[in-house]
């Protein structure tokens, strides 16, 4: 489900949950805990995902199973992994190695830098298409990213697009071809930073990403009942078992 | 002075008060009042012009003639409007088919597209040349297109930019040759949107566009008599005056 | 170690302090007096160098002899000076003739406008190699001319570019080609703006820069005495050394 590799003090989590690196409750804490470990035992960190998919986004299909409770646990533990990614003490390279819509692009927002793969993949915050809405802090990350228009735009249109697109308005930071190639970029951008004086990076990174922390904060109990209650509205419900039924009849 | 039509679901604001569609009290009142009526009667909107010309902006000539109140009186309207456009409840394209310095790019700005036609037109916030001042809120919508700093410099200078140099920096959000086709582009990006899940289209949209909320509530009365005071002044009467005479001789 | 000339209502202040421009106490004091004396004396200003390096930043060497309470008042008169250039009266296009690394990119960050010359030249802020960590202020007032994710990027990496680089991600506005010509592009610069209703000008340029006011108000005693703390930590006096040595053996 996600495998662990150390690169000298860099360490990469992979996500290894076939086929599409869904991410289900158990991903979510699997990873949320393996983020904190690496905080204390690393310097730098990735995430990666498969060749051909960082990850497809939430698993639908298993959330489609849960209750109100349920729901309303998962999204606070998927909230729970986005701050522990974007408040992280060490810095975080995504490693998008191929397709990567909705929750696989949220993930890629919160981290310091994002290479992708050149190829046939798709990036964007689609969450429009499959009838969810994005709160206030995921937005504001990708404003960071592409500019506070562009993401309004995008994000209202659910917008998915190309590698070379997506390095073109800087939603990703780089592009690179061949699977071990993003990776090993991700690798070299983590060393460059470990070869700086640490107190220093670490210090004006934190000034840097300080918003985060304000705007996690302001992410109450109250944006959970609102994710629950437009979960199961009847028109989410409607367009999420449209999807599931095509996911299950390509399965 | 507005014609109206209707794409299917889609309907078309048409500014026509010949010769440059200038924004005088009656047109800011009417153009309020249909954008209101087209949001529980219609699914998105268009704000277009006359070919050659989207609209000059503020009627001056006719504004010369008001006294404190009158222009009181019409700069709270043309707020109401703007707040108007920019809170609407559906989205609203802009077709930019000429034209559209000062108070017409302002109404751009407040869109959530711009589509402008190619050709000899120039479109920006020129209000520094004309002795005017641009609140807060104006400024802040133009930094969202073209970023804080470039908003600055463009605003400072009462800079007016070709179409093409209006897309590189994210004025515009597209250009088309001719005016049919700057039209039609609105029209299939409205229609692309209603395309989408509404509930999720609508409630991202709103939440992308909260922000223009506390704007317009921070634009107190004391703004409206700033307003009015340097409307007033010596120096900005000089040189509307100037303004006013040129416009005679040419017409 | 400050030449003043005045090219009709636009003045001139060249950092002339070899041999290369060091901010030190006194420097950084005249620089701020004679800004607050041209506002009252003039309609805009240019802060250029020499040729070849506009300014290489804090005067490290003269610095390190500082004890805490000397580098306390010298923090202080440096935002000082920062707070004089961003919040002038009157516009300020910097020169930048050359170099302009860490404290001398940090003058030019508050600038209304910023020309450079082509060359083997580089500008950015360094500060984390150096072992220093750039308040808030600083941050932000780069993060509106490259956006926030690539400010973040460059001062956590504490990224040092080339003028063509700086031009292409909005850290500069214009380049030439010779000292002088950086010089004339800066006074033309100023005359454009001189040559426009002032009342006007300088009421949009107000509301534009509204926001470095609330920043500077922010930055309370409490950062002076964070910065000193970080200057006389091990860490940083260790890099400081470093560079101190490297300097003295290549002068």
């Amino acid at each position: 489900m996600l495998e662990i590799f150390n690169h000298g003090k860099i360490r990469e989590l992979r996500l290894a949950r076939p086929p599409v690196n869904a991410l289900n409750p158990e991903l979510v804490k699997l990873l949320t805990q393996s983020l904190r470990e690496a905080e204390t035992e690393c310097g730098a960190l990735i995430i990666s995902g498969r060749e051909g998919i960082f990850s497809a986004g939430l698993d639908v299909v298993e959330l489609m199973q849960l209750d109100r409770q349920g729901i309303a646990d998962f999204w606070s533990a998927f909230f729970e992994l986005l701050e522990t990614v974007a408040l992280s003490k060490i810095p975080i390279a995504a490693a998008i190695t191929g397709h990567s819509p909705a929750g696989g692009a949220v993930v890629c927002l919160m981290c310091d830098y994002r290479v992708m793969s050149r190829g046939e993949y798709r990036i964007g915050l689609n969450e429009t298409r499959v009838g969810l809405i994005i709160p206030p802090v995921l937005q504001n990350a990708m404003a960071r990213l592409v500019g506070p228009k562009l993401a309004e735009q995008m994000l209202v249109a659910g917008t998915l697009i190309a590698p070379e697109s997506a390095v073109k308005n800087g939603f990703v930071d780089a592009l690179e071809t061949g699977y071990e190639a993003t990776i090993q970029h991700a690798i070299q951008w983590c060393e460059k930073l470990l070869s700086l004086p640490q107190h220093s990076m670490l210090g004006n990174r934190s000034i840097a990403r300080a918003h985060f922390k304000q705007e996690f904060a302001s992410n109450t109990p109250a944006s959970v009942a609102s994710f629950v209650d437009t979960w199961f509205s009847d028109e989410t419900q409607k367009v999420i078992a449209a999807l599931v039924a095509q996911l299950k009849s390509k399965g």
